[in-house]
């Protein structure tokens, strides 16, 4: 196989994942309660969109999983993978992809899945 | 000896000391540039208020390094510890303790220190 | 205050609870299974090891805990704080201190304490 | 746009691009020096390897960058991306894919691209 025959399409997605797994690894782990859910999902979702190929990107963290994750002493918790919901836009030449972050309540994994590609 | 002999100075210096670990090892790496310093400075300042005996918390990121470190094709670099000047008090009952993180440039070295104990 | 009236002790439990704040935010988040386990907590050992003052480190993931997170569909799971068992000694001078992170079921919380000071 | 219409071709390089990602930012950041780095390539391998899809992985650290890295004073210094030298195979369905991450030097920048697709 030849280089040339990787597509745009085909960067666009291995982009796309990169940029889940690196928000992922990144920033679960930091220490978040409700006062301070909006300031971290700002700076996440700042920070992605500086990387390369990012168009667009939105990161919402579920408040109701902080509220109830709170430890009873100290008032705060972890941000957990399961608690982000992102919506990724990657735009690669003229492939666009449209990738995403949830939980599945199902499997209980928060899944990352391809959700649109242009 | 016992447990009782250690002391609220020991407790405020000890837990000092794990936040600015803390802070060092989760938020390194993050991608950066001069557009998103203030977001980054912000989630970081206030993820580590929330932990437990933290009074208050500075964060500043040296935006004559992020210029410098930015990569020249793709605009942006990853927020690295000697870019980060951390003021941060904790109280631990009676005792209030100051400690810093601040690159040493004769070390070379993103240094954590002991500012105040009253 | 002087900076001279920061203690040998002062500074080893500083140091102390730089480690354990480190390693808790570098490695929380790896994906672990009962299998890698071991690979894991030699390293993150030897990794917390080779840091200033570190005179002994030891870490040992919770087997049971591994084996009751792993995703159904997947099996893996992720190294959370509180499956984690660390003993650490640190040297400043002619202070030793031995300190712990373990989980506290009563708070339900990955607790980081003061176990000795010499 | 169906989903059905989202190839395996699709989802491998997606996949693939996740675990680039997820390592990148779960591991960089890790103290390390010559002595450590063996068991810190281990953990990182069997790590990722344990995440859906991932056939095999190699990881290795690049001593030489780590030896000029070292800080004088301490004598260890911190996993940097551009250490980093890694082939991953991810498999989904019939489509397995190759990619890998590596300092380009000319870009000084921890590329991470698509090597083949079978």
């Amino acid at each position: 196989m030849t280089e040339s025959s990787i597509t745009d399409r085909d960067n666009a997605l291995f982009e796309a994942g990169i940029k889940l797994g690196a928000l992922y690894h990144q920033f679960t782990g930091s220490p978040v309660n409700l006062n301070t859910a909006d300031s971290l999902e700002k700076a996440i979702s700042e920070s992605i969109s500086v990387q390369p190929f990012v168009q667009s990107i939105t990161v919402s963290i579920d408040r109701d999983m902080i509220r109830s994750g709170l430890n009873k002493e100290f008032g705060y918790c972890e941000l957990e993978g399961r608690m982000l919901d992102v919506k990724l836009r990657v735009v690669y030449n003229d492939c666009n992809v449209l990738v995403a972050l949830k939980y599945d309540t199902e499997m209980e994994y928060p899944l990352m899945k391809i959700e649109d590609v242009e």
